[in-house]
């Protein structure tokens, strides 16, 4: 048995946060619940020399997380060849309202992962992996869907990416204001926001005895209870 | 008086789409909604030849997207020295359930613009980007609160970005899954999802004289009613 990993991610020259150091953390718990509350991250590439920034569905298993798509997409392609790749995912979870416009701010928690991609060839990780961004999605779909056939496991590309040089950041709770600001008569506080599920809208070729599974009709994210 | 802009963006090679092109579309209206409803982006620049992401607040003044933040703050500081720069806004609109793994989508908009960011210098500019920032984030919010001062403003590195090299994509709806699967005794469809946003909690220290504003008690984004 291999020894259980460190619970805290090493810092590096480019994850040491310059600003702001006390709203960041390494700790492994704390940046694998945020990977596994979120469901669209961003992927950033270089392109010519420039930037290219594109939001993507995830998963993670371990400390890899997991991109897939078809085999002609460009943004999968750049991060599978091994080029240098950055995947972003920020939980927005409030609006912080000051008594100073300047101190106006946002409560949320996010993870940068600086890191070189692979394309996933071991057939059964392949398929591990398709599986897990079924469940991380939807929890509890896996078991319900027509598992993927030959034909549209060789065009879907997966990508494994190492959650090794990370770093997370939050801030919560309320405005900071400056002190001669205090007895002004305004008020002051945050409005937490949630993404929130409304009810499922079924397909209008679903037959009628296949009823909304608890999945989709109870669906909420995993919650770190920030 | 000058023309009223055009009312559909021009591509450019890189704002084509390669793939799925029935889900881009250039239309300037779509892509303001999208970005006014928006609260956070990501922004991407390139550091030591690699891709970095970072999330932040913005709010748009016509064709111009604008960002804000310390004077050390390094994303910020890219984006200001003229670097090439990408910003984009994805909003999760729902999850879509086939009945294949294969066919499990996300409902979404997402903006991506490409482009060179430039410093905002001119006092006015400044001033009323700072004001636009407030009520993009909270609408309603500008009156109630005490106005930047000078050292605040002497702090606040503003950066305009062009909203000229852009494109939108999107999808909605249902699933599209094999004709073979369609007879598959499995529940299809989508889950609509929405950033909700729960009651204010009040700061200890506000005054009980000051009651919960409007913005704050019945606080809710702008919406394209995707």
């Amino acid at each position: 048995m291999s020894a259980a990993p460190p619970q805290q991610f090493t810092p590096t020259p480019r994850t040491t946060l310059k600003r702001l150091a006390a709203r960041g953390t390494f700790d492994r718990s704390a940046v694998h619940a945020v990977l596994d509350e979120g469901l669209v991250c961003h992927v950033g590439f270089v392109l010519d020399g420039a930037p290219v920034i594109l939001p993507t569905a995830y998963t993670r298993m371990g400390d890899s997380l997991y991109l897939h798509g078809s085999s002609g997409n460009r943004m999968l392609r750049s991060v599978a060849s091994g080029a240098e790749a950055c995947i972003t995912v920020t939980l927005l979870d409030g609006l912080v309202l000051a008594r100073s416009a300047f101190h106006h701010s946002m409560n949320y928690r996010s993870v940068v992962i600086f890191g070189r991609g692979e394309r996933v060839t071991d057939a059964d990780e392949h398929a591990r992996s398709l599986v897990s961004l079924v469940e991380h999605v939807v929890p509890g779909r896996g078991p319900f869907v027509r598992p993927p056939n030959r034909e549209e496991t060789l065009q879907t590309l997966v990508v494994r990416f190492p959650i090794e040089e990370v770093s997370m950041k939050q801030r919560m709770g309320g405005p900071i204001d400056d002190e001669d600001d205090l007895a002004l008569d305004i008020w002051a506080g945050f409005i937490p926001l949630t993404l929130t599920a409304a009810a499922p809208v079924d397909d209008p070729l679903t037959p009628p005895r296949a009823g909304v599974p608890d999945h989709a009709m109870q669906y909420r994210r995993p919650s770190a209870g920030a």
